[in-house]
C-alpha cells in the first residue's frame, strides 16, 4: 500500500489509498492575486496568516505555500520571502506544507527551514527542473509533487503524460528515491476547452495508480476554467476523481460545497469509518435560508422506506 | 454499445454508457407518503400532477409512477388505481414512464394502456416474479429493472447480487429479451449501516457494465439512510456511481443540489457535448444568500490561472 507521510513539526499525515482525501489548501500564493502579492512585497503578511488559520478552521489536511510575487529577478527575491512565509505559517498553524515554488533555490531554502516532512511542490519532466530538485528531495528526504509535462509543454495526450510521470518516477529511484515519494499530477485540462478531459484524467488516474503505483494530485480547479457556476463543476468532480484513485488535490478548502463534496466522498469510498467525520460536521445542519428551491416537500426519508418497503412485500 | 430504449407516445430517450445520466423522477409513489396515498384512494389526483409537472420542469428524463396505497387487496384494488393515475401522467407530461408495481396484475393493466415504451419496474430473482414478469416484457416488447434480490432475501454479499442479476439476464434471454432491455438495480445499501456499501456498488457496477454489458439504476438515496444532512451525501454518491458506470438512478428531481451533481457529471463524464446543457442551466446562476460562507474571496479563476501561468514559466 503507498503511503506518502508529510508532517508538520508535531502532525504526521499519510497521504493513500485508504486515508481520507488529502486537502491541500491554496490559497497562500500570490499568482494572480495582486493585493497580496503587493502586501507581501510590502513586508505584510496579515492576508498570509488570515489565510492559513481559514484553510485550518475550513478543513484543509496541508497548506500550499507560494511566494511567487512575480518580482524582477526572482532567484533572488523568492527565497527569502518564501522563507519568511513559510516560517510564518508553520509558526502559526501545525498542519503540514507544501512548498511551492518554480524556483529552485527558493524551494531549497524553504527547505532548509523547514519543520518536519514537506511536500515539495513541484518537479517536472523537464531535464533542468529534474538535475535541480531530485536531489533536494534526496538530501531533505521529502516528498514530491511529480507534474506531467516537459521540455516539450503539456501534452494532451493522456499516454504522454503518463509517459512524463513514469519518466520521473525512474529518475527519482535512480536518486533513491522511492515511488511512494512521489505524489503525480496527471494535469487536469479544461472540460470547456476540451470534452475528453474527465474521462482522460480518470483514465490517468486508474493507471497511475496500478501500473505505477503513486499517489496523486491535482489543481482541482482547473477542470472548470471558462465555465459559469465553476463550483458546481469542481463539487462534480472531486467525488469522481476520488473515485478514480485521486489521493490528493490543491485547491480552496473555504468552499463549503467543495468540502462537502470531498467529505461525502470519504464516507461512500469507506475512509471516514462510522462516518464520524461526516457526522460531526453535519449532525445540525441545516440549509441555508433560500439555498434550496425543491418544488416538493423532501422525500429522502421516504425514499428509503419505500424501496425497503418493496423489498420487504416482496420477500414476505 | 448497450442501448435501452424507452419512450413516451411522441419522445424517446436512450439510457446507455454514452447517453446523459437518466433521472427517473421517484415521486410519484405513495409508500411512505400516507397524505398522497389518502388523496389517490379518494380519486384526488391533484398532488400526482402537481408532482409530474415540478418533476419534468426540475429535469427528470423520465418519471416512475406507483399506485400502491396498500389496499387490503393490492391484486384487485391496484391494478385499476395504477391504469387510472399513469392514464393521467402520460396525458399530462410527454416524457416517457416507468410502470412501478409488486403487484403483477397491476403491471399487466398497465402495460394495455401504456403508450410508448415503457420500463417496467420491476422483476426480481424470485421464481415467481420472473415467470410473471418476463412474459409480459416479452410480450409488450418493453424493458424491465431487474432487482438483485431473490426467494433468500437481499444479499450483502456483491458477488450473490451479481449472480442473481446474471440469473435474470439469462431467464430473460430464454423468452427472447436482450441484456439491452435489462436495467439492473445491484441494490445499494444504507453506508451508515454498512461501510463498504460504496465500495460494493462501485465494483458491481463495473462487473455489470464490463460482464454482463447492462445498463444500470438504483434508489438513490438508500445510501444515506440514517445519516444526518441525507441530502449531502446524495450528491456525492451521484458522480460516484455515474463515474463507476451507473446510467440511471430512480430519485427526486427536484432535489437542486443532487441535480447539480447530475448535471457537472455529465459534463465531466463527456455526455454533455460542450457543455450546453450545463451553460444553459447555470449561466445565470448566482449562489443563494448565505449559502456561501467563504471565509475569503472566491478563487476559481485565480486558481487556474496560477496553474497555467506556473506552467507557462517553466515552459519559457
Amino acid at each position: 500500500m503507498t503511503r506518502t507521510i508529510v508532517a508538520s513539526a508535531t502532525r504526521e499525515v499519510v497521504i493513500g489509498f485508504d486515508q481520507p482525501f488529502c486537502v491541500i489548501g491554496e490559497r497562500i500564493n500570490p499568482t494572480g492575486r495582486k493585493k497580496l502579492a503587493a502586501e507581501m512585497i510590502e513586508g505584510n503578511f496579515e492576508t498570509v496568516k488570515a489565510d492559513a488559520l481559514a484553510q485550518v478552521a475550513a478543513g484543509a489536511t496541508m497548506l500550499d505555500v507560494n511566494a511567487g510575487v512575480t518580482a524582477v529577478n526572482p532567484n533572488e527575491t523568492e527565497p527569502p520571502l518564501l522563507v519568511k512565509t513559510l516560517s510564518m505559517v508553520q509558526d502559526l498553524v501545525d498542519v503540514p506544507l507544501s512548498i511551492d515554488s518554480s524556483v529552485s533555490a527558493a524551494i531549497e531554502a524553504a527547505l532548509a527551514v523547514a519543520k518536519g516532512r514537506p511536500l515539495v511542490n513541484s518537479v517536472t519532466g523537464e531535464e533542468e527542473k529534474l538535475e535541480a530538485i531530485l536531489p533536494l528531495c534526496k538530501k531533505y528526504d521529502v516528498p514530491v509533487v511529480a507534474i506531467s509535462n516537459d521540455e516539450t509543454g503539456i501534452s494532451e495526450d493522456p499516454d504522454v503524460r503518463f509517459a512524463v510521470a513514469k519518466k520521473i518516477v525512474e529518475r527519482a529511484a535512480d536518486y533513491g528515491i522511492k515511488p511512494e515519494d512521489i505524489v503525480v499530477d496527471p494535469l487536469v485540462m479544461p472540460i470547456g476547452a476540451m470534452g475528453t478531459a474527465g474521462k482522460q484524467v480518470f483514465a490517468l488516474l486508474h493507471r497511475l495508480r496500478h501500473e505505477l503505483k503513486v499517489n496523486t494530485t491535482c489543481g482541482l480547479s482547473n477542470i472548470s476554467f471558462g465555465l459559469p457556476h465553476r463550483h458546481g463543476v469542481n463539487a462534480g468532480f472531486i467525488p469522481m476523481v476520488i473515485g478514480a484513485g485521486m489521493t490528493s488535490a490543491i485547491m480552496n478548502p473555504c468552499r463549503p460545497q467543495e468540502m462537502e463534496m470531498v467529505r461525502a466522498a470519504n464516507v461512500l469510498n469507506g475512509t471516514d469509518p462510522d462516518c464520524t467525520n461526516w457526522i460531526r460536521t453535519y449532525r445540525d445542519y441545516a440549509p441555508a435560508p433560500g439555498a434550496s428551491v425543491s418544488a416538493a416537500p423532501a422525500s429522502g426519508g421516504e425514499a428509503s422506506r419505500r424501496r425497503g418497503g418493496r423489498a420487504a412485500r416482496r420477500g414476505a
